[in-house]
């Protein structure tokens, strides 16, 4: 194709957590990354001081760059440098106002960055809530904050490995509150959601498995009625628009079949519905995707890890696969405009 | 040892179920089965007439005992024959009266030779709820059936398969109704029964995760506030005397580890919590263990199937895997004795 290349914009993430970290040293594991279109969007001065004290060999260092037009992907490591934490406010492990203010700049100016396609996917790296909160920001997380800036009102959490793929239809919910959160409309929106993503990304495999809420998927009734009330009808209504929708399955069977990778998604009630059978399969490698947005966007699926940060024992094996997913994505995209 | 061989004794089932069928199964494929001191407690007309359907070789045939001592283990199928369902009774696949009394009638006097040690395990074959509330008995199932006639207060359900063994603090209950179930007292309880099971049956592996409700185990009371008012005030008191309990972890990242083997049990809060890891692991292998019974009880982890019934197409995975730990449990105990 003639197309450029897509670019993938990796944000930093809060300073004071692991992000830093896994970045350099994703540039250090994989050294092909600085060549591919891979760039960062962070401060520089955080990227060259962490890798000095942790040791990362950077062979060709770092270069400041203001607009992705300006990189050259030649071995440097380029960084959309916002320079805006000096390292003396970085208090390493810690919530503070200082980092959780630069991580949300990162992510402010990457979703821009997308916005404007001058990068084709942005791929983020840990911020810490508290750290957010505590510089006056209000978002839950880095979802609400990424519909916020595009304006986007359905939106859903996706998270991604060794073939299987999960979206959620309630997130960070406690169980006590799942089943009010379960209406036809909900379900059915994010069964709309997921097969739009599909259709863009995997149109080989649109076939959407739904999960039940309760044991056995209600049995009937017996346990619970939201597959009945809920669940089924939103299924249904999927159904009658051609979407390939299947359920509501009970999910204990289901995660069974679905790990053989059979089909495209399977759309989840609540957290840990999804979340437990990734992680068994793809504990490491997890990627989270937010879908519904104008952009792409995937995230690695852990925290700042506070306990370990600036200690060079974090993994970047998720971030590793972030990127990739997101390359993925970009193409594809670029394949279908 | 001079100590004589384990019995152990396999109910029948619901008759218009898969039982029957699995159970001839069972014995023609794994031919020394007939010769290890396993004997049918069923209608021995039943099991003849679906061998003959469908076709299974049983060489030596079935013996009709009124009781284990006079089981010969030499090849025939010993059934202790209650002689309580005529073939024209039966409506195959379909929940009946007749059959539902029957199968009751199955377990009770299995429960009543292991009571009284001429069996030293039951296994038993599925039974469907309609068909036993049809025959007017009000129990929800096998287990509170077990527990009535055992009378047994404190138990639990145990599902084990591929080194994984979960223990369910709530079963059969619908998401919205789990909060109100998870107590201090009640996640104590089942603690402490899975720390007596494992001492009598696998004493080197006594270590007990147990699991948050909520995501991310609540992440300290931000989604949901269980793990702090009930979970960890259970395994802090199970800790106090001396049990190895852990947690509450999150379910996801637990299973991860879980999986490894690296527990002897893992106590979580409702069915599906347990059963997707367990199903993802050991989906055909499944063993459902009453623990708490002054007994060793051991079941298949499917239902009837009445879909299928008589139609040779079930599966004996589950039901070797049951028959499999009940020897090893029932030998384990009389080692113990």
């Amino acid at each position: 194709m003639s197309r450029r290349e897509a670019i993938i914009g990796i944000t930093m993430g809060d300073p004071a957590g692991i992000g830093p970290e896994i970045i350099v040293r994703f540039f250090q594991q994989e050294p092909g990354a600085a060549q591919a279109h891979i760039l960062v969007i962070g401060d520089k001065g955080i990227l060259q001081e962490v890798a000095e004290r942790l040791g990362v060999q950077t062979p060709c260092g770092f270069r400041s760059i203001s607009s992705p037009h300006e990189a050259h992907f030649d071995g440097t490591i380029n960084v959309q440098d916002l320079n805006n934490i000096p390292i003396d406010q970085v208090i390493i492990g810690h919530a503070g106002s200082a980092c959780g203010q630069a991580s949300v700049q990162y992510i402010e100016k990457a979703i821009d960055l997308c916005m404007r396609k001058e990068i084709q996917a942005m791929v983020t790296a840990p911020i810490c809530k508290e750290a957010m909160h505590l510089a006056g920001f209000q978002y839950a997380g880095h979802t609400e904050l990424l519909a916020h800036h595009t304006n986007t009102r359905d939106y859903a959490m996706m998270l991604a490995g060794r073939g299987l793929r999960v979206v959620l239809v309630t997130t960070h919910t406690a169980i006590a509150d799942v089943s009010s959160k379960i209406s036809r409309e909900r379900v059915y929106r994010t069964i709309r959601l997921t097969d739009q993503w599909l259709k863009t990304f995997y149109p080989q495999e649109r076939k959407i498995a739904v999960c039940g809420l309760n044991p056995h998927a209600g049995e009937n009734g017996l346990f619970g009625r939201e597959e009945i009330e809920a669940i089924s009808p939103a299924v249904a209504l999927a159904q009658s628009e051609g979407i390939e929708a299947e359920g509501p399955y009970p999910a204990d069977a289901l995660f069974y079949q679905a790990q053989k990778g059979i089909f495209g998604a399977v759309v989840v009630m609540y957290h840990d519905q999804g979340l437990i059978p990734l992680k068994m399969l793809a504990f490491d490698i997890g990627v989270n995707i937010t879908i519904g947005l104008p952009i792409i966007r995937t995230s690695v699926d852990h925290g700042t890890a506070y306990d370990i940060a600036w200690k060079g024992k974090a993994r970047t094996s998720s971030l590793a696969a972030a990127v990739e997913t997101a390359s993925y994505l970009a193409r594809r995209k670029q394949e279908e405009e």
